[in-house]
């Protein structure tokens, strides 16, 4: 035992935290297609020739490997939709259409495809007691709370009207959105209809600072998008 | 055994489907509030005071009492949504608005309050093989199929534009109708906005034949809708 322990103080952190990142990410792979109920410690242990014991070691209980799990989700899902957004510090109603123009991608082409995780998991959890749908719905939250805020920073810089109730365009866009997750996963269509109806709906809550035309098709918008970043002092 | 049996014979079918529907019935209120997979017969044989080999009588497996419970939830969405309808003879447009009157009625007022058990399950459930997923993405086809064949008899009586596609009509539809549902479950309001969002996409699927200022408002629309169903030659 102690030279065990003598291994595990050298070595061991290192060993022992890549071997959870690696179960959590397998977890997470199988939550992603069958939900969080499809976890069990017997099954993961089997995929990945563990023992069970060996696993209870590394996560304590079932519940601390399912919140593992959603953290994953949500660094993955945040970092895809966030990173490009910020590098290239796209603001005001730009940064409305990125985010849900990221979070399309994230869906389609993410890690997790079909990333129809966390609106399953809400759906679900939604009333339901506990830390685990506690964390589901705070994971939910952020994400309104991420649109809600590029909506007021937008009105607030003259690109989206002073009118426009920021709360109902941050549902308005996620109703959208999640449609089109339940028609792709409905009939295996991609977004383009969706990056559509987004846009139509951002030409709704626009002021006359962005010019009409811009929103005719999403080819035209993303080149008026294109245009407006050059610096105008060239 | 012979006297157990004997009874059994003379009132033990009728008993026997009595037990059958109480122990469906309560397990769609569990499935409803925390998903199909919260469903395990030791739970139910607790709450019911049965003993578990009593529960497995009754229904063989858990995949033949889910099932009997999604047979159940889909009856009572569809009943609670037809009846009316079809008691009413609604037709055109009405039929399309009154498919998304009562989807949202049944979400609200229906036996399984917070209604969301299809959206859930059908998010969770899309990209699993297994008889209890194809059940459950063929009530939401169902669904679907619904909302598609009212648009396009709405169009053929020219009440919608012949131009429209009432596929993409019902996916957008449907969009509203789940966002709403989100934003219920995530903030507890009721329905009022997501049926002003309805007449909204109805007047932009809508003819002349429907006299724009009914689209007023939910309000201006049911009294349309009221004085147009008094016969014509009154």
């Amino acid at each position: 035992v102690t030279k065990k322990g003598a291994t595990k103080t050298a070595r061991g952190p290192t060993k022992g935290s890549e071997t959870r990142q690696l179960v959590v990410a397998l977890a997470l792979q199988i939550a992603a297609r069958e939900g969080l109920s499809a976890l069990s410690i017997g099954r993961l242990a089997k995929e990945l020739r563990m023992s069970k014991s060996g696993l209870f070691l590394h996560f304590g209980s079932k519940e601390k490997l399912e919140s593992a799990v959603l953290e994953l989700a949500r660094l993955q899902l945040f970092s895809h939709i966030l990173k490009p957004i910020e590098a290239a510090g796209l603001q005001g109603i730009e940064r409305v259409w990125a985010l849900c123009d990221f979070w399309m991608d994230f869906s389609e082409h993410g890690p997790l495809r079909g990333g129809y995780f966390f609106t399953g998991a809400f759906f679900r959890s939604a009333k339901i007691n506990g830390p685990i749908p506690r964390q589901i719905r705070r994971v939910v939250r952020d994400w309104m709370d991420l649109l809600v805020e590029a909506l007021k920073q937008a009105r607030r810089s003259d690109e989206i009207r002073p009118s426009v109730d920021t709360e109902e365009a941050a549902f308005d866009l996620n109703s959208i959105l999640i449609g089109a997750q339940w028609a792709l996963l409905m009939t295996g269509r991609d977004y383009t209809k969706a990056r559509s109806a987004i846009l139509s709906h951002l030409r709704s809550l626009a002021t006359d600072e962005i010019p009409d035309r811009a929103f005719e098709s999403v080819k035209t918008w993303k080149a008026y998008l294109k245009n407006r970043r050059v610096p105008a002092d060239r």
